[in-house]
């Protein structure tokens, strides 16, 4: 089977889950409330369908992993597919209100939609039912194993805690260096994948040697994600076209190719010290940045960390169709245009 | 040995272990960060000290259950004491921010001391550091046991929300009912403290029917310790005289005395309808709720639930001096003044 005719079939499992997790707050009482986390899953209100719900890449990597794993019963690891998506989901919630951020996959955000206090109360129900899920494991998993998941799924949310911490507490610096940028999206990012193939390999009966393979997979796959993420957000068609709001020189985001201009000292440091760049400098400051060396250093990061992930898939020896798959999505991942 | 020699044993222990677990975020990186975590414990900061941490009544009531019961090393419960006040003090951080509080126990709360969205992430803090230290009771008990306690706080957690969506959903409306009020505080003040006395017999070794004794003993618990606040929050010595702001009437709280006087359709609900009650107005006010049996109703509802409480503890058979501490602590907390 392809990575195709796999997503086919594991992504309805993955959807089921779900939303047999949050049915959790799905009661009388509290039936409006458990309308807000399904909107936010995109399930429920205006605008749900599949572009709402966004691409459930993490689920997708657990339930992959553990199918490439010497014991392919991959269904059964579904609670913990749906515990990192919840998670993952959770942590969007109070972002978009830390950021102060409207829309989400093209939507008004919990916080827009309905009130800071609500969205709060939303993400943290996410992040409980997560909880719940990941306990959910014991219906088909030894107790041991269950609590080893557990506690790589709560390492991991101490992590993207760090994370956004050190994000938030960067907006106000510019003193930063490329050193910054590395421990901030190993939280924002990095983690929360690593803990996907991480958690996959725990499940899919892996020794504990393939599980480290498998982790160092995961959280370079996510970093190269993250650094494929910020060429895109400066120099990708919509950076650079029609929506220059969403342009990362607009927003003001401490960026890899920014870090990297910033040290270079040249013009684009000038620029960027002296005041918010507005939309319509877009394509001159992207210039002046890919010209000072910043596009060739990011795409040179990029493919070192592409490279260091797929040599740790390789080792982890993952079999059979699912590791072709695992193998495709991730060259996925990291060659897209968008 | 007496309660007060017992807790004299117990604080510190707890105390320990809390700053234990918060230490997962004592690094180089995040160490500002860590601080805004010690700050709202009442470890640093201004005001630190005894006042600022509160009374830690619910680590000491899992560990006062736990050696109740017929194991008595109750410091390998110690985890579970610590979680379930990082779960407390998680909600009261998010608690704050929904409210728009600026002072907690004397002192700025953690959004009014740094900002709204850095709050909002040490509340995440607290809450991951809850699922961690849960998770480290399996260096002293089995993981079946782990796995049992960890459920029974996620369940709790999952309740809270639920209860913190009412409260804010009823902020807007007029029509409320006593019948409204019980599944409010079951999920703001009841669930914490029966999962308080759950895990602590539980981890007690206790069976399974006495387990369920424990858990209606701390509901009750609960529920009567919240009727009491809604009584002293109206007529106790601080609402009344002084510190006339800090009166429920004036928040516009749905307390029980409030919802009973709503349901009495007389001055008190006209009045209560009118418009936000002032300052100056609380003691005349106070009078008419407790002319029309608002006063009377809410000590029978009391006392009521105290009997369940304390009937509850005593089939549980809680035993030695830890079950007669117990029987201390909750007539206590059920008769206190303040």
């Amino acid at each position: 089977m392809s990575l195709k005719q796999q997503m086919e079939i594991m992504l309805p499992a993955i959807e089921a889950e779900l939303q047999k997790q949050v049915a959790r707050l799905d009661d009388v009482a509290t039936r409006p409330f458990h309308a807000m986390l399904t909107y936010h899953m995109g399930w429920t209100g205006e605008g749900a369908g599949p572009e709402a719900r966004g691409k459930r890449i993490r689920p997708l990597l657990v339930l992959l992993t553990a199918a490439s794993c010497t014991s392919p019963v991959w269904l059964h690891a579904a609670p913990a597919a749906s515990a990192v998506e919840l998670v993952h989901n959770f942590s969007l919630v109070h972002d978009d209100i830390q950021d102060n951020s409207p829309r989400r996959r093209g939507r008004p955000t919990v916080w827009k939609k309905w009130n800071m206090p609500q969205a709060i109360n939303v993400g943290d129900a996410l992040f409980v039912i997560s909880n719940l899920a990941i306990m959910d494991l014991a219906k088909n998993f030894p107790p041991e194993k269950v609590i080893r998941a557990a506690n790589v799924l709560h390492e991991t949310c101490l992590a993207l805690t760090r994370g956004q911490f050190l994000d938030m507490s960067y907006e106000k610096r510019s003193d930063l260096t490329i050193e910054d940028y590395w421990p901030m999206i190993e939280g924002k990012t990095a983690a929360l994948l690593s803990a996907c193939t991480q958690i996959g390999a725990i499940l899919g009966g892996a020794d504990d040697s393939t599980v480290e393979e498998y982790r160092i997979f995961g959280r370079d796959l996510g970093l190269a994600f993250q650094v494929q993420d910020d060429i895109l957000g400066i120099w990708g068609d919509e950076a650079l076209t029609g929506k220059s709001a969403a342009s990362d020189l607009v927003e003001g985001k401490n960026s890899l190719p920014v870090l990297y201009g910033i040290s270079q000292k040249g013009r684009f440091a000038k620029r960027w010290a002296a005041s918010a760049v507005r939309p319509e400098e877009v394509v001159e400051v992207a210039q002046i940045l890919k010209d000072e060396g910043a596009y060739k250093f990011a795409q040179r990061e990029g493919a070192r960390l592409t490279d260091r992930a797929l040599s740790a898939l390789k080792k982890s020896n993952a079999q059979g169709e699912a590791g072709a798959a695992l193998m495709e999505l991730a060259n996925k991942l990291l060659h897209r245009e968008s």
